[in-house]
């Protein structure tokens, strides 16, 4: 209760398509934003590293290891999707956000999602970091739980992982 | 900005003898209780579990597994110091909590740490769970960085997990 300045915090959200990123962006802005504060929300999505699918397409050639990976046709298909995917999910998040924060800033970038949230974490030297106790993106499966884990074990701010209530008579409060 | 209902939350933050579980309560009180709130912060210290050392006592004699584990004068020492700790732990938390947070419960269990935070954080229905990103109490050692994994994963309530600046300039924000 003492605490009347104005808080001025980076919060930092990783979203990603999944429903869990959503409701944990959500209880951030019903529970860690506070009223009248200067916070600043930073929204994060990490896309797929480009070198799971794209690394090879640079030149517009083929080489026989894009060959041996996908086809060009597939990599720009792949691309597209993934940067549909991005717009989508950040278009939400800022919907939701729209009410309850002042400022929103939001960040796209290609990597390990995990590579992706601790750097960023580091480099704007966010005051909390926020997220869904999931995986991440289209590489969710390969990663399912440990992006998490790994982010609460290697960002240096404090972290708070939100999971989905499975039935949960009120969801958010 | 649009929340004007104040918040009625159990925020449970779990203690221990650590600097980073106290810097963990101080993060929460200024960054998660929000003004007007009418928050519950719930304390919550687990001690060591008796079963480590003491399960053996309760008949007053030694019995053969007693002796093999430790003498009666040692269970007693022990388990005296073990209560000093937890009131000392939680004298300091209150202490703490007294100028910021409205209404402060106490709660000293015996356990595993993971499996006290998990147990109480369901029991009572947590809104959030707070905790340093490191083991606890005296058996710290054997569960090192793998109390917060546990309950992050356990819990159904989202977790906040705050480690302590190594060596920032200001401390707390």
């Amino acid at each position: 209760m003492a605490d009347v300045v104005p808080k001025e915090r980076k919060i930092l959200v990783a979203v990603d398509e999944g429903e869990e990123s959503m409701y944990a962006l959500s209880w951030c802005l019903k529970n860690v934003i506070s009223q009248n504060s200067k916070d600043t929300l930073i929204l994060l999505y990490a896309k797929p590293p480009r070198a799971v699918y794209s690394a090879l397409d640079g030149t517009g050639s083929r080489s026989h290891l894009q060959g041996y990976l996908f086809s060009a046709d597939i990599l720009a298909t792949m691309e597209k999707y993934s940067n549909d995917v991005a717009a989508c999910v950040i278009e939400k998040a800022k919907r939701m956000c729209r009410e309850q924060a002042d400022e929103v800033e939001v960040r796209v970038e290609s990597g390990d999602p995990r590579d992706v949230i601790c750097q960023v974490a580091e480099k704007i030297n966010a005051d909390v970091l926020v997220m869904g106790s999931h995986g991440y993106g289209l590489i969710k499966r390969a990663f399912l739980g440990s992006v998490s884990n790994h982010c609460a074990q290697n960002v240096k701010c404090p972290v708070l992982i939100v999971k989905k209530p499975k039935c949960s008579s009120s969801g958010t409060k």
